[in-house]
């Protein structure tokens, strides 16, 4: 066995451990780690920031792109913000103990499904050092322990945020295994990680869809992915045409690069030389190059011929692809084949339309009249968000401390066997 | 590409388009195919008791045993059965369309939280031809399309079922892809048939470990997996000693060849030997085998020495490992250790103890004051059973129609934009 195979085994088994003890603990005293996390972190700002710096050099040292050295960066002001986000996560509602449903059986049995943790979840993430916390946080709240993986480029911060959080996990009472980072930046430790199935309940990968797909591919524990959004706004022949546009512009410029931001426009032949010419200037006037099908393209000359391959394709950036549709039906089936069961809307004043487009179309959110921005844990009112998961089981859509959870059933009887 | 290749990837395209039709079919659609299904394998008891015996031919040719020919076995009256666990089917409520929850958030938006079905279920089971029937009509029921892939000794039987249901869907106005077989006993065809991670949403294997493990690590499918089930009940030092006895005795007793059967029998030291020389006595009447640690020997001589393997077996068969426990931690610790996390009681008359046990033990099914045997769909009131579920995500203990569902979030708005 490596040194990498036996340091990961270890922390997944102590992880195990830890977990169990979480299980039992009450929220007051998972919610007084947390806060202590916070002050923690805000005490040893000078420390973070001087870790930071490490990872920083050596970032630019290795020619980190600009963008990639600004998610690395974590200055006084942004730990400050870390350890706020911990103190949210001390405020929210415990998903922990809940009774789902109770009910009693003929022979007298009393069944109660209740809300417990999953146990131990593996985050496995890239470059952002914030992640560090805000996984512990939200697995700490809902009682799991937590396995974390980061970036290379970030072990240094990392490794400091994760030891703050750690020794408040003690000063509560709570075992230090609650909370481990895993202390090697060897690709290995991954695989071995993919391989803890008896320690390891659910592994939640943050990052770009390659990771995603190379992860899912080597667990042997069930993934939880948070895919691409490729959303749709389809504008309907009932649609109100000012509404629509503002919907459109909202969903695609408010802030391109987050996968709940629109990449594809779909709108109805009897209305797009109305609606085109129009949406198609603000957009342009707003920044986004516009790629359209030969219907759109007669409309918008501006606009390039839209590929095959565009349909396809998560933008992240001020590109949009325009199709003018039959009708509902077209639209549908176009959401259904390009589409990756994210975010997709309606604009209709059709009852029976907007009716007929929430039934057929199976994404994670499916809007009517509204922004398919709005997908989001803290927008829906979830108060946390661990991601936006577009796997169809156990969570689906923005996900929240509940989906870290998973049940049991208690069963209470006065000595009935079963005949 | 083979032929197993192209038929089965076919097969699995036209499923994912069928499920997409039977997510929008009414509940009544749905039952009337489900009762045309049970009426028509009453009208055709002859042609499958012709087909089933081709596969007893084949099945007593090739060494069968009596136990697997029983189990393959399908006469007129259990055909009679099956067509009764359709009806039954359709008389349970439809769990899809089902607002699980519904809230507003300040901008107006209006979330509803809406359960709709998980799209295409892969069924892969051994040699029982009824598990056809049942689990397309399960599927059905739950708005899901499914394909099929029964054991090679029950090919012909399962064709011919597979094919009066599927006539049965189409007169009710449904796809005819809406149940499929996989028409091959060509074992590659279970390997292409979890490549389908386009076409199908989840696979549902029913079977021995062995078919279970080995579905598991070929998938790139979601599995929802139903392993064993090594049961225990803890005797405390508070428990009523006569219920624990008749606990003990139906746990173990009653129908040991089920994965809800007890397989070891722990038993606080300050009442074993009040308790145990009474109850050994009444297993061994019953025909039990016991195996026992050093404690449980001294007081039950005829008890075999147990093993380190006994207590991580499940022996499914009347045969019982006894240990002598310091009390309710050393309980707990044997069961987080050896058990399987399906179902374990706690006979107790100590409030503390038994809410003690209830939170540290981490089981689908944990019981106070009752056997162990309950743990099943029907018991709990679920109507109809998938299986039992070892899983933690997604589906957990008895699975009923429920549990092949997921959810969307259908957000209805009046032109809400992000600021």
């Amino acid at each position: 066995m490596s040194d990498v195979e036996r340091i990961v085994i270890e922390l997944c088994r102590k992880a195990r451990q830890a977990g169990r003890q979480l299980a039992l603990a009450s929220t007051a005293t998972k919610d007084d780690a947390l806060r202590r996390a916070a002050q923690g972190l805000r005490r040893a700002t000078d420390a973070i920031v001087a870790a930071n710096q490490s990872d920083l050099e050596a970032g630019r040292a290795a020619g980190l792109s600009d963008a990639l050295i600004d998610r690395l960066t974590l200055t006084p002001e942004r730990i400050d913000g870390v350890a706020e986000g911990l103190e949210q996560i001390a405020a929210l509602a415990d998903p922990v103990g809940e009774t789902i449903e109770r009910w009693r059986r003929p022979n007298g049995i009393e069944i109660s499904q209740v809300r417990i943790p999953l146990g131990v979840i593996g985050m496995i993430y890239e470059s952002r050092p914030n992640v560090t916390a805000d996984a512990a946080g939200l697995c700490l709240k809902s009682g799991n322990a937590v396995v974390l993986k980061g970036g290379k480029e970030a072990i240094h911060t990392n490794t400091a945020i994760a030891e703050i959080i750690a020794d408040a996990v003690v000063e509560a009472g709570l075992p230090a295994a609650a909370v481990q980072l895993i202390p090697t930046t060897d690709r290995a430790a991954v695989k071995v990680l993919l391989a803890q199935s008896e320690y390891i309940d659910v592994i939640v990968p943050r990052g770009g869809p390659s990771l995603i797909e190379a992860i899912t591919k080597d667990s042997s524990i069930p993934v939880i992915q948070h895919y691409a959004g490729i959303c749709h706004v389809y504008v309907d022949a009932d649609a109100d045409l000012d509404m629509a546009r503002r919907i459109a512009v909202n969903a695609k410029v408010q802030r391109p690069g987050v996968c709940n931001a629109m990449e594809t426009l779909l709108v109805h032949a009897d209305v797009a030389d109305q609606f085109l010419p129009a949406v198609a200037a603000e957009l342009e006037a707003a920044g986004v190059e516009l790629r359209g099908d030969a219907k759109t393209q007669a409309l918008v000359p501006s606009a390039s011929p839209a590929t095959e391959e565009d349909w396809a394709t998560e933008y992240l950036d001020l590109i949009l692809s325009i199709r003018v549709v039959g009708g509902l039906e077209e639209a549908v089936d176009h959401i259904a084949r390009y589409g990756t069961g994210h975010s997709d809307a309606i604009v209709t004043d059709s009852y029976s339309t907007a009716q007929r487009f929430v039934a057929a179309v199976d994404s994670a959110a499916v809007y009517v009249n509204a922004s398919t921005r709005f997908t989001d844990g803290y927008v829906f009112g979830f108060g946390a968000e661990v991601g936006i998961s577009t796997n169809k089981l156990h969570a689906r859509g923005p996900m929240g401390l509940r989906n870290l959870t998973t049940y049991k059933y208690v069963i209470e009887g006065s000595g009935q066997i079963r005949e």
